[in-house]
């Protein structure tokens, strides 16, 4: 069987990205076969400045445009590029020509100077497919999708709603169809009975109604939440739903910090992303490392062969 | 220099603390001199029941009462014991015999039974003394002290108040009173300059007051959640404030969850805990582990340190 094929988007050429598809490329090309979104002569300005070959089988999807690459410059033209070379990959995808997009940090300030309006490749891909897109952060020991996401704390638990939780549920099941996924409880202790919250009361009922519909018990909880990550509890589970932000993130930086990487869920499309920023700091400095990309590029694998397995399974929900 | 003295609180005889009190005993008793609250007759009886000889040097402070022991009963005369074990400790303090008081476990529902009316040690600590304990998590490597205990998370916000929060620091100065420690934000990316949030203002408005009146920069912050204990931040810090429950338990319990104790700070007394219960399913089967209790030894001795130094260094705040 050939390697699935992974669309990858370059980033901000004015940060770490380049440095990071260049320096994984051998390792990557075990696994899937890559096409980098960029033209060949940004390509060569980059490697130039990297004092690195170009690898032979370094396959390209050739993107429009040419500029002074200046490491660590927020800019608005280096800005454009990145959201260029991002469509292209969405855009390979929607054609069937790869069956994943992996995303290189973009910078969100270089794309505001470059009038774009998008807080980041995930904002932008709701919009451009219409639909809900699942905030998953992890690495392959353990995931994390948020319920709520970038939301002052005091608002999250009037966010706590049976309708909008169980279509999360159904949503998630659909891009997970098989894996148990562990559920945390909203407060302390889960509640403790509703001593201390009762929110767990429509978190329960979300869950039992979606596994009615899926029809087995895959979604698991609601979990107290400070012991969910214990070892006792996260050797159970491979996915988690944290109710917001911190309460799912803080753990998993505790605990896979430099593993990590960022999936959108429930789209078309598949996309994984490293789970860190453009670094321009050591931009061009040679010290970028590789690890969250590779891991990154294994994740969009592991969605791919969740994907096929599912559509010889069972139908959307 | 003599070694400090320790008063063991035995906790329910009916559970595994007896137990770990005698497999541990020699390993306590090279750094401290402990004095456990418990009278022969009862010792006897768990020492038969556990088929171990009481070591020669396992000096009682001799707590009335005799009993019949039931492992895992939930039991009213067991209760009331383990109260009256857990106050001949804490007098024991009071009275200067004794330096600190290690508790291990009490069980809740027996002690309801026995008509007590505390939600735990700490409860009754605080009327006792009628002070704000604080109550603090962790293990050598990282402590979390909670602003905010056992309340719905929806209430979280409303309760993050400036001379509050300030009061807490300058408690907590007063225990740990040179060390710096790390104050976490309450919302995502720490409000991410007001976007997400406005409590990172309080915060940051008590963390100066308190500093300013403590004379140098103890309380750093208000840190970014999800990323104040992956490692390049944990490292740089042994204590904490969580300004919630799950904000820094999921987190500590992730990294350290058999190595945990729980301690009371802002008390007359130095006061520290296993960090697990009375464990009625394994008691008196030989399977109890002692790393919580003599880490919760090892905790009692580090703040005795801290105590004595702070002592000779400046008056409480």
């Amino acid at each position: 069987m050939s390697k699935p094929i992974i669309a990858v988007s370059i980033g901000d050429l004015n940060g770490v990205g380049i440095e990071i598809a260049l320096k994984a490329h051998e390792v990557i090309s075990k696994i899937c076969h890559p096409i980098y979104c960029i033209n060949r002569t940004m390509l060569q300005k980059a490697s130039a400045r990297l004092h690195v070959t170009v690898p032979d089988d370094f396959e390209l999807c050739e993107v429009e445009g040419e500029f002074d690459i200046q490491p660590g410059k927020v800019d608005a033209v280096s800005g454009l590029y990145a959201y260029e070379s991002f469509m292209a990959a969405v855009h390979l995808c929607e054609e069937k020509k790869a069956q994943a997009v992996v995303t290189i940090p973009i910078h969100k300030e270089a794309w505001m100077k470059a009038g774009l309006e998008f807080k980041g490749h995930t904002d932008l891909l709701r919009q451009h497919f219409n639909k809900e897109a699942i905030m998953m952060l992890g690495c392959q020991k353990m995931y994390v999708a948020l319920f709520t996401e970038h939301i002052p704390l005091k608002d999250v638990a009037k966010n706590i709603k049976y309708k909008k939780l169980k279509q999360f549920f159904l949503d998630m099941h659909n891009s997970i169809p098989e894996a148990p996924i562990a559920v945390l409880g909203l407060n302390p202790h889960a509640g403790d009975n509703g001593v201390l919250g009762q929110e767990e009361l429509i978190i329960t009922k979300a869950i039992k109604s979606a596994n009615k519909k899926i029809g087995f018990e895959q979604f698991v909880g609601p979990i107290v939440p400070d012991v969910a990550f214990a070892p006792y509890c996260r050797n159970n589970y491979n996915y988690f739903v944290a109710m917001y932000h911190d309460q799912g993130l803080a753990p998993l930086k505790a605990l896979y910090f430099d593993e990590s990487v960022n999936i959108s869920l429930n789209l078309p499309i598949v996309r994984t992303s490293v789970d860190h920023g453009t670094a321009f700091d050591i931009a061009y400095k040679g010290e970028a490392k590789t690890l969250s990309y590779v891991n990154a590029v294994q994740s969009a694998l592991d969605l791919i062969d969740n994907k096929t397995h599912r559509q010889g399974y069972k139908k959307e929900i």
